[in-house]
């Protein structure tokens, strides 16, 4: 019998403690033959409607000091107390799962040296793509590979504002609120629509790809707030769709381009026709080529599907913790923008004799609006775009795209 | 230290030695700590000019009786005598990992008990999807689900012809003579278009999903021979593809409904936008919903890259075999066609008039020939769709919808 505590009862936190009250079972097949059951919850509200209510606790210590739990989900977000509670747990020879995207992005690399030192877990499927398996195949499946890029829709929100752009025609702020009505927004979307969620995600893709941190902070991030309909409509006409992309690039001098930033996709790629609130990762290995991941990036069942599995995983690997580990770069790991050339989807004011002069070899189009025209250059450096759009009239986007 | 040794020396065959001997520090990384390397190749050709040629043998006993061979991975194809073979390792203590869907999906059930009975592993990650992770995931990340349905394009050489016809207009004639030419389909391709590989694709996944093995021979499986240019178009016109899908799903009462068809995919559904050889799986789960995996499907790297992983699963599990397992049904699994409705694209001559009257709520347009109507049915039974179509004046398509 395994003994499981969850931490914070919201959204995922009841959909934990529903999948394991109702699927017991099945969970117990999958354990090879181990029972797991909910001894505690923590959380600082009152349930006392809860039917289950006497399994409520508001002191940590509750979970910290009974020797009969083995696993702890912390699904309450936020960086503290869930550090604290964290490290605490891992010191104490507990596995921990989380959902927690910001504490894996800042504090991962310590809670994992923990966990190996304690001969425990620390897990993470939940925190990337919500219920899409991607940390385990990337760190299993893809074993054999050398990784070479990650591009992924990793926020569901911006996804749909920018679907809700394309096919109902609505303005930004039209489909923002939207999005707030449906509950997909928060209140204050900053973090979802100025690309931090998809920044901290994209971050722990890279470190588990690559074996080394890779600091958040240092990844140049844009969202969409600067993104109008008239872009998507052009891109549209253009033949791609406009989708914010966490971005990864493993150089073959060691070092990591990546970036959080709207893109031009063209249609040929699988990533344009993921649609509403889905989530996708591209992943790109050497040997076997680009892989792509898709579902429900976020919700109650989904995101809390890929904690029961991780909580499954530490019960079966209790006595032979796993080792999912990145450790801190000794020398600078991060390539600056004059690393990576991308090819850019450009909206401006000029003439077609113009265009062609200064970008050789653009594919031209006329764009949507009077005198408008739009053109993809071909693959350049950040330096070499600055300039040659300053010597156009006028540009009115300038977009990279993912190639 | 694990040897491993090779069973078939063909494109897999050395695209898993080739991984191996290139990547030993990665795979040690991974296996936390134990190098892995080749002892033997066994194949009954020559290898002379191989720079590695002593590790050729013909004999089978140099590997069953090598008591340093923990890991061998049977890559020879066929039943006989890839069977015998993969027991004896088994029952001489060895793990097994297989590319081999044609021996998983007929005696799966007995060489994964032979394994689970040896304390040993029986893994086969590329038998279905090449390098796509399918299994593992399905196995792993889903554990908290009830899977209630797996749609998937799992042959690439049918989507290849099938695509081909859609952009360029080929027939299927010249479509399949083309995949001939660039080595995507076999000189004799019925295995392919005739539906058999994908079915004993969709069998392994449907065995996996339930726990129950699903016997191949018992599934409908109709291939694409009967597919025409006009059926792609019109299906285009209509807003969907045609696509050969592997379906199973997996219902209340308990049973399994299967089949191998060409189906209509609206163009919303990802799968529908999955072209060239690539394949797609989609998984819906009781908690995580609609997931979609998605890569390349068959080709030397990328099968052995799937290969290569479970190899280094095998090394990890020496001491604590997983227990992948899949057991006969005491009672019938399967369900027949009528436990199951399904909508149906219609290409048919007749008037709209007639055509409202024998199918209500039919979303109707014209055809890509005079006379001809197309249109998209409601829901129903096999027998209620057969009885209506004989009303018309004349059917010329009828195909299932995804749906």
């Amino acid at each position: 019998m395994a003994k499981v505590a969850i931490m914070g009862y919201g959204t995922v936190g009841s959909g934990v403690y529903e999948i394991i009250a109702q699927n017991s079972e099945k969970l117990c097949k999958n354990t090879n033959g181990t029972a797991v059951e909910v001894k505690y919850i923590l959380d600082i509200r009152d349930f006392d409607d809860h039917p289950h209510k006497e399994l409520f606790t508001k002191d940590f210590n509750d979970i910290l000091n009974d020797p009969q739990v083995s696993v702890v989900a912390e699904v309450m977000g936020g960086l503290h107390p869930a550090y604290e509670f964290t490290k605490s747990l891992l010191e104490a020879g507990k596995s921990v799962v989380t959902s927690n995207k910001e504490l894996v992005a800042t504090y991962g690399t310590e809670l994992l040296d923990t966990a190996v030192k304690n001969h425990v877990n620390y897990m993470f499927e939940a925190s990337v793509g919500g219920g899409i398996p991607v940390i385990r195949p990337l760190h299993q499946d893809l074993t054999a590979n050398h990784i070479t890029k990650i591009a992924g829709i990793l926020n569901g929100t911006t996804n749909y504002i920018l679907n809700e752009m394309i096919n109902n025609g609505s303005t930004f702020e039209d489909a923002l609120k939207d999005a707030q009505e449906k509950g997909y927004a928060e209140r204050n979307p900053a973090a979802d629509i100025e690309g931090h969620d998809a920044c901290r995600k994209i971050a722990i893709l890279a470190s588990l790809a690559s074996g080394y941190e890779v600091d958040y902070s240092g990844i140049e991030t844009e969202g969409i707030v600067n993104i109008t309909l008239d872009d998507v409509k052009c891109a549209d006409k253009f033949g791609g769709r406009i989708k914010l992309i966490g971005y990864a690039e493993f150089l073959e001098n060691g070092r990591i381009y990546s970036l959080v930033s709207p893109m031009f996709i063209p249609d040929e790629c699988p990533l344009a026709g993921v649609n509403d609130v889905f989530n996708a990762i591209m992943v790109t290995g050497d040997c076997v080529g680009d892989l792509m991941f898709y579902g429900a990036g976020a919700g109650k069942l989904p995101t809390a599907s890929a904690v029961v599995a991780d909580v499954v995983d530490c019960v079966k690997h209790e006595k032979s913790p796993k080792k999912i580990l990145w450790v801190k770069p000794q020398k600078e790991l991060m390539a600056d923008e004059n690393d990576k050339q991308f090819a850019y989807f450009v909206r401006a004011c000029d003439s077609e004799e113009n265009i062609k002069k200064i970008f050789a070899d653009a594919k031209i189009k006329p764009g949507a609006a009077d005198g408008e025209m739009m053109f993809i250059t071909k693959p350049m450096m950040a330096e070499e775009i600055s300039r040659k759009l300053n010597e156009l009239q006028k540009t009115v986007t300038a977009i990279k795209v993912l190639g």
